[in-house]
């Protein structure tokens, strides 16, 4: 890490002009992200509106030596978004642009800002859509940052699989284009993956080309309780052999179903549960695989708690899979929550699950758990007041035997919310001596290590002067 | 490039053994691929085993500066696996090890060696099968390392979307493992897409875990023959948008269908024709599916030519797609073919495939057009007698305008086929300033530059030495 020298912000200031806002306002707006307890004020906010606006403030950057962060929409949870104190926060929510649809290669171009909800209201009138949903309403470059993905991956993926190609500004001013709108290539290194995942740290994206999907002609929903999560599993595989694939597919443990219960006046078997969402090409389509669907809980155990044709009824049965976090809210007021987020190879989910309600139960906790079931994705919803600093270490320590539990197994310390600052400490454990791969990458695109230092693959234990600046757990 | 210094073969000998070969029978037998019309006799071959002796040979490759090139089946068509003559040929068709099914997590272990045909014999009795079919029978390993697809891929990726995890030896001896049988992650940057598709010129890949596929259980295939490749490109969107996603979607020319009619003593239209597969949970379900194709095609001035739904139909319906390489040997017996394999966005595709045709017609060339139609995938299959000179000039010339072509509409100079030595020249024009970055990768993980040297991302120009080795046609 270089020292900054010289007066950077005149510099920024001289060059990018009402761009660059160093009122306390903007920079407290860019000092946190939904996920983390961290408060890390930048020194500057660059609120670019184009790739010239990026390549400026990536020129002073290298210039003064300044840090520099990029920031999409602030929805990430591990901390990938927040500036190195006193540093530059890059905001590219002004990088909005969506361009023309492609209606026969169902591509579309997109600045790094455009959320996620916005876009699809605009892809609507083409019946076409943009399948990624982590839930948050991310900016897409975000999303990419973070090779994001939720509970329509077991269908189409994650942001790899649907982002066709990449503008990537690098730190000595170069900008790459990398992948295409073409379905395939065997030309070349893949860069556009390397990039994918990175949180910022090699580069900062000013473009992307998305995959689009037709949007399904029918869909229909089923809620099945079991007797365990393994029972749950093995239904999903069984339904796939049987050829449906889902387009979600959900899980809750039987202590959240009780919670939603009480919150919502819903009477659901408390059992664990899970959700599926089938889309098909009309009613009798979606029909035949509820059938299936039904055939294939059966068979291990499980039973139809209800199911739903209509898109009011599909809300209205969603509901308590999507009430969790109301749910949550509703019966600890005031608590902040954590998220936890193993991904595990789908033999060893049973037993993750198992393991995690254990260490609950053995930490004298309670949280909801909900997963992405097709992907082997769990989360728990951990929370507390934030200031019970007992408390939290507890639940630091469940989420830490979770996470060397999933590496253990060999799954990996995150399923989709990306290292940030949190995940650093499991990346020697799950990646072995890649890790110092990882760290010559770094180092070659970033030799100045300037772009969002230390996150990803940096040292859990270094950035000191940037640890004494973040105050205790508010 | 560093100077082969001391005696590597004896070094190979005394620590490999009898895995070591230097043999004419074997040396040339390692010396050809299947595309290029180059001969390069390696200087030894080594028949590794394990993991271990792929070690021992990188570590003889390091100590003595001997060059190393992977070898897996021999099936590449742009000279990747042709060694560097004199030097090391590392066949790894002896690590051929299949693992354990996975029925829960569909997933399986392999060795790089293994074949993708004795692969799917073994997963048959599991219902489940690896889908990616480019054709001839290739080595997992090579797939990985060209990122082959083929035929399936528009229902089911390549060999990114189907490789969870690799091991890969470094030439420094470290051996990595990356990616995971989870089925996400956003943990780290993702070096295992840097491997795929770099055709052994970082690393060597030494074992793979494989996503794999439920059998379907119910298949169905039509021949669809259309006013033009336009059309047939808006049926199969048109399609889609209807909720069908094919197995296979398979183009060829009208020129293409009268020379496989002649061969075969067919009476099919001769018109441009799609073959479409279609998958699903049963025969009402194919059915549908079909009807909709109908529908599609209609829509678009299409035309049935024929439907089959057993598979012996089904294997008579696809014959004549099937047909076209031996429609091209009884044709023109003696010949030497050359495959052309670009890659452009779908609504480029019509107009690619009308600049191929004319691109023939002014070269007085005729070639077998033939394509992957729902990829935007095109391969001319040029030929010509070996050692026509002239024609090959011109063969050349055509092949060159269409991979410009290519590139100029934002697609790719090779789809699925790979580099190796023939692409190289296009990729400056393809990615840009990225290729620096892709050489600079290189130097990072193979500083001596021993693996592979000169391949994909190596000077078009250089490797004089080499090229002086090459006899000319033969």
């Amino acid at each position: 890490m270089t020292e900054s020298k010289g007066d950077w912000q005149a510099a920024l200031l001289e060059r990018l002009g009402e761009r660059v806002s160093l009122q306390p306002g903007d920079l407290n707006a860019h000092a946190h992200d939904e996920g983390t307890p961290y408060t890390c004020t930048p020194g500057a906010v660059v609120f670019a509106a184009s790739e010239a606006d990026v390549l400026a403030t990536l020129a002073v950057a290298r210039e003064f030596g300044v840090p520099l962060t990029p920031w999409g929409a602030g929805t990430s949870l591990e901390g990938a978004v927040l500036p190195m104190p006193g540093a530059i926060s890059l905001d590219l929510g002004g990088l909005d642009t969506v361009g023309e649809v492609d209606p026969v290669g169902f591509t579309v171009a997109v600045g790094p800002g455009v959320r996620r909800v916005a876009l699809n209201r605009r892809l609507r009138p083409h019946g076409l859509f943009f399948p990624v949903d982590p839930g948050a309403d991310a900016s897409l470059g975000g999303m990419a940052s973070t090779n994001a993905s939720g509970t329509t991956t077991v269908r189409y993926g994650g942001m790899r699989e649907n982002v066709a190609a990449l503008r990537v500004a690098l730190t000595d001013g170069r900008v790459l284009t990398l992948g295409s709108a073409a379905r395939k290539s065997s030309s070349g290194y893949a860069l556009k993956h390397l990039f994918i995942g990175s949180e910022g740290t090699l580069g900062v994206i000013t473009a992307l080309t998305l995959r689009l999907h037709p949007l399904p002609p029918a869909t229909a929903s089923v809620q099945l309780a079991f007797p365990d999560v393994g029972a749950a599993v093995l239904a999903s595989v069984t339904v796939r052999g049987l050829g449906v694939t889902p387009e979600r597919l959900e899980f809750v443990d039987a202590a959240t179903v009780r919670a939603v219960n009480r919150h919502r006046d819903r009477h659901d078997p408390e059992a664990p549960t899970l959700w599926a969402e089938v889309a098909g090409r009309d009613g009798a389509d979606v029909e035949a695989q509820l059938a299936l669907l039904r055939e294939a809980a059966e068979l291990h155990g499980g039973q139809v708690v209800g199911e739903a044709r209509t898109p009011e009824a599909q809300s209205a049965l969603w509901a308590a899979r999507h009430g969790v976090y109301d749910a949550l809210r509703a019966a600890w007021p005031g608590h902040a929550t954590r998220i936890g987020d193993v991904c595990v190879p789908l033999p060893a989910l049973g037993d993750t699950v198992a393991l995690a309600l254990h260490l609950l139960e053995g930490a004298d906790l309670t949280a909801p758990l909900v997963g992405h079931i097709g992907d082997g994705n769990l989360h728990l919803l951990m929370h507390a007041p934030p200031q019970d600093s007992g408390t939290w270490a507890r639940i630091d320590h469940v989420l830490h035997d979770l996470a060397a539990h999933a590496i253990a197994v060999g799954g990996t310390c995150t399923g989709e919310h990306g290292v940030g600052l949190r995940k650093r400490p499991y990346l020697r454990a799950e990646h072995g001596e890649a890790l110092d791969v990882m760290r010559d990458v770094k180092a070659l695109l970033d030799p100045l290590g300037l772009l969002n230092p230390g996150k990803v693959v940096g040292d859990p234990d270094a950035l000191v002067e940037w640890r004494n600046d973040v105050p205790a757990r508010p």
